[in-house]
């Protein structure tokens, strides 16, 4: 098995590149397992140190659009003998809205490009995309195109960024070419993953992340919407599982060749930030500033909190139990990330 | 005003321009009517002689692709001072199903470039885009993806061929390029257009035109699908009519960004036929080869027969009345194409 991730030494992507290197084997629509044999990290910034260090890891580091521009030796990034393609590098919801040419750059035609290069291929390579809950926008003043209650498989999607644009058009291009044999597309949108660790980033949905990790790591975190917000979200442990398993699914249990809503723990702002004092204190909490964002809220208000997710469910996914799980795992999993003074447990 | 259409050489164009040209002024955003000051037609094909022998009408001959490509005055196809385009031009169904990149690039990469043309205007015109019943396609095997029993302006789109695809991402880049206010945007899904003079086309929906078509000029047509077949179709001049009407909505009645489905006369091949006898008489009906055809049979039944149209009808959009109308609607219209003896009136 020889596996590209693109966005590959990002969180999501490196974590993605940990777990299928620890497990060691992967099933091709559900076949008998082969040894990975090659895993290429397709990134703007080089691999961490510890994916660099085992041999079976390859770090093409660059420009993704690029990288995916055919050569006199085919195209970088999907080289010759690819069976598996994570595609998870995009430009993020936030920057999208700022520069509208980026987001079709590296959302769009970056996306057009893979799937054309996994086309020359001419071995029908399965391919995991990830799009994203940004696909549903809800829409609050139009009679008639009423927010649904809640979010299934089946929803219609109306985006209300170019990011969500962006990745609903992904699913539809990942749907044809699997229509015609060119690939074996599974299109998965991911729920808001939280907590992320490190940096903030440009995404819209940073601070569901930055209000756990910044009180954390002993400084002030920002939650620029109100305690009232929904919002549906998966850690990055259950995203990566999520990931791994729907790779290795046969054509037979994906089903259909439209996308699926991932698990979802559906709760609100104002409970993760309760979690997180349950966990660690009322110091955490006090770290979180409440600075309302105009901007952020008028976009996140357009994402659905309640989330179903059926066919994830239907292939033995299953959510997050509670955040309070959520925030202990973060703290177990990035100790040097930690920086308050916790509770004994 | 002035007004490009692409493919306005062809048969909806050509009738659109003339209607239009007819009418003589134009409501943008329902404003009080300014006068046509200028039709531009791009197609691959010269303007039918009385277009061009209209003042006011100019023709662009060449590739849609190359005439949206910007070069040193601008975009040809795209003028400055455009303030209405109505983007109909496209490859079919069927071709798109045979070659796979002509449908991407004329169909997807000449949209994108379309609207990119119109952002770079910078006056934010109002951009009329064909999209397609052809966007919605059933799924008959698949439990997570249920056929709908009627389609809606809220159905999610599960497009079944390419030329679906391409369409529904025309749809979506319409909403975008509109949020962001870089156009005025009206997606609009046209229903199965019936009866078409001329020739057959590579549409796999040819033959609802030409069952009835070559009958009445005395020569054999192929009806593929079986009498119960469900179609939801529109006369020429009702989809030109909706056309006219949804171009000068103003924002308030077009209302979502989304598409909407165009007013459609639900009924079926059979009823089609008996409805060719009653007007043409037996003769006509003779003259209809029921020969299956797998490979258009697969595609039509893919296409939904129930169709309702709540966001046309709430814009005074009324679908025809029933199909015998249709039939004396075309005997009465192309005198010049009906060559078999009818029975008197």
């Amino acid at each position: 098995m020889n596996i590209v991730i693109t966005g590959g030494a990002g969180f999501l992507g490196a974590r993605l590149a940990r777990t299928l290197l620890a497990q060691g084997g992967f099933r091709l629509n559900s076949a008998a397992a082969q040894p990975i044999r090659s895993v290429l990290l397709v990134d703007r910034a080089p691999a961490p140190a510890d994916l660099a260090a085992d041999a079976r890891v390859r770090s093409l580091v660059g420009d993704l659009n690029d990288l995916l521009a055919p050569g006199p030796q085919g195209v970088p990034a999907i080289p010759t003998g690819t069976d598996v393609v994570y595609h998870l590098a995009a430009a993020v919801s936030g920057e999208c809205e700022a520069d509208f040419d980026l987001g079709m750059r590296s959302n769009l035609a970056a996306t057009e490009a893979l799937l054309s290069a996994c086309r020359a291929l001419g071995t029908q390579p399965t391919v995991v995309f990830t799009s994203s809950l940004a696909v549903f926008g809800l829409v609050h003043d139009q009679p008639a195109l009423p927010p649904p209650d809640v979010i299934t498989d089946l929803t219609l999607p109306t985006p209300q960024t170019s990011y969500g644009i962006q990745k609903f058009i992904g699913e539809q291009l990942m749907a044809d070419y699997t229509r015609k044999g060119f690939i074996r597309g599974r299109s998965v949108r991911l729920m808001t993953v939280s907590v992320r660790p490190g940096k903030p980033n440009g995404a819209a949905s940073s601070f569901f992340s930055g209000m756990v990790r910044e009180p954390l790591a002993g400084v002030r975190g920002a939650c620029p919407v109100t305690p009232d917000t929904l919002v549906a979200l998966a850690s990055p442990g259950n995203t990566i599982a999520g990931l791994v398993r729907i790779g290795q699914t046969s054509d037979a249990e994906w089903g259909p060749r439209t996308a699926l809503n991932m698990p979802a723990l559906v709760t609100t702002v104002g409970d993760m930030a309760k979690a997180l004092g349950t966990v660690a204190g009322q110091a955490a909490t006090d770290l979180i500033d409440w600075t309302p964002d105009e901007n952020i809220r008028r976009i996140v208000k357009s994402w659905p909190g309640r989330v179903e997710s059926a066919r994830a469910r239907g292939l033995g996914l299953t959510s997050d139990p509670d955040f309070e799980t959520i925030v202990r795992d973060y703290i177990r999993e990035n100790p040097q990330a930690i920086t308050l003074a916790l509770p004994k447990a």
